[in-house]
């Protein structure tokens, strides 16, 4: 398998052929989790976690040793319309925060251990308006997905994808309104913080942007082309090369699901590696994980995006794995069973 | 304030004159809040969160540096009656794994950074049978809260108090029945695992211990010696402590909340200095949290006990107040409000 992508084709390449689990390293976790010291069944999820990391990672003894987050920050032409509560100038700024170390992703990643990345896509030039044009070029489109395959550590064992855009909520809620259907009003929210004017015009974006792109619903990596943008799709690069390297991903808030959401229309089963970290309080984010048939590990009211929501449940995987890999069973510590 | 327990007047006489959190910590850290370089409210409830913890911490920057667990561990007399899935011998099989480094808590306070201690407390000596006589002495009672009391690192930022204890899921039934009122059904569940009949079992055992002690309906106190174990008391004398020490406890599941409900039935607001870290699995522990207006970190179906689903909490109270002491302000980043 490459690694590189020379066209789109060779990205839909990519999706058609998808790695499995390690079905024995499945069978032979769920062995052991039968011996630990513990009544059946009485660490709950954390079972299930510990057993599907075993999966993904090819072991009875899953690990989160060397954690990867990586944030991707891009710019949005539909902020001409007036949809965010903050300037654009923010992203370019907030770039700055994360690579001087003093933004909330920053702490989060530093509490778990995590390697953090920081890539910022062509900032100076934001994506067209998808109101009136395709958000990308194809060769746009790839450059991202690019970007984000290229990010990842082919060395991590646990990913974690973020994102910084002024306006992305918008794109995010026309991608996922243009894969999952319903109405507009089902997939946009406050975002950064617009009152009810900011979210009727979000609404009505939304309705243009997906009525002028309607044959991309069709196509989940169409539909990230006119009106995902490029950090939307440099997290799609990054899951799709987590896929390949069969590294679990941890799925962030809204804007990371949309993205991800783009593979899975493309191709269903394609995040099957993939958790939903956390639940946001963006409106539109517990309906996409209902669509994705994702059940959240954590409901904390976060809305930050970042990778925000995804890093802090990077604890509850570490937690999960370090109790199935390091606990003793009956044998091993003569206990009796019930 | 002394630091021992002479008489069960004395615990008494501390319960009526509590510490409260620092109040001008907790304006300090409302206002570091608003200029962290985040939308206001982005990051849900890890910001009330944080804002708690520098109440009690007494601080506007809270740290979750030496957080400790103690796990207090007690057998019961009730197990003669048949209500355990598992031998009562498992209680002091479990305490040799805890201390041989094997069981799920020892894996989550090593995964969060916590030094973990473990008490047996007169394993040899199971509690009286509860639906014949108390469960124990004021003596007994007065000797297992000093266990708690002493247990408590006075330099510990942040605490969790677990138990093991075959049969303690009908003296924690008991207890909360006893305390909220409803029917022994409300209260009851498997446990380790116990079948129809064994949950059937179970409401009896409780039914008639309440009856039995009914004028300990009106005393949490008195509940506790008469329903409760010598692990839950440890659990209560060493809530106390923290609450005196003004550290912050996180409360685990079911038998812990037990326990830590019989110091609000004593004082109301005793426990505002706790946190539920999780929901359990365990039937009652919702609707005693609802009773203790407390809502749950965490829900992902944990039954174990052991302290593990507060440990597991650690890492988003670690998280919480990473972003709140470790992220730049507006001003510091040069990043535009909203």
């Amino acid at each position: 398998m490459t690694q590189s992508l020379p066209t789109l084709d060779s990205f839909r390449a990519i999706l058609r052929d998808l790695p499995d689990p390690d079905a024995a390293a499945v069978q032979a976790a769920m062995a052991r989790n039968g011996q630990l010291t513990k009544p059946p069944g009485a660490l709950g999820r954390l079972e299930d976690l510990a057993i599907w990391m075993a999966g993904w990672q090819g072991t009875d003894r899953p690990h989160v040793d060397a954690p990867q987050v990586i944030v991707f920050a891009g710019n949005h032409g539909v902020t001409a319309r007036g949809v965010s509560a903050f300037p654009a100038a923010v992203t370019e700024q907030m770039v700055l925060n994360f690579r001087a170390g003093g933004a909330a992703i920053n702490q989060l990643a530093r509490c778990f251990g995590a390697r953090m990345d920081v890539h910022a896509l062509s900032l100076e030039l934001p994506t067209a308006d998808f109101t009136i044009q395709p958000a990308m070029t194809e060769a746009e489109l790839l450059e991202a997905l690019q970007t984000g395959w290229d990010a990842v550590d082919p060395a991590s064992d646990l990913l974690v994808t973020g994102e910084m855009g002024i306006g992305n909520t918008t794109s995010a809620a026309a991608l996922a309104h243009a894969i999952c259907g319903g109405v507009p009003a089902d997939w946009v929210g406050r975002g950064t913080g617009v009152d009810d004017a900011g979210l009727a015009l979000k609404a009505q974006v939304v309705a243009e942007g997906v009525a002028l792109h309607a044959q991309a619903r069709a196509d989940g990596i169409e539909a990230l082309r006119c009106l995902g943008g490029r950090e939307l799709a440099a997290m799609a690069g990054a899951i799709l090369r987590a896929r390949h390297l069969r590294i679990p991903v941890l799925l962030d808030g809204f804007i990371c699901t949309a993205a991800a959401a783009s593979l899975d229309a493309a191709k269903p089963g394609a995040l099957d590696h993939c958790l939903a970290a956390h639940v946001s309080a963006e409106s539109g984010h517990a309906p996409l994980l209902a669509h994705l048939g994702k059940a959240p590990i954590l409901s904390l009211g976060l809305r930050l995006g970042e990778g925000s929501g995804a890093a802090l449940a990077i604890g509850v995987i570490k937690g999960a794995v370090a109790c199935h890999s390091g606990m003793a069973t009956f044998a091993e510590a003569g206990v009796s069973e019930g």
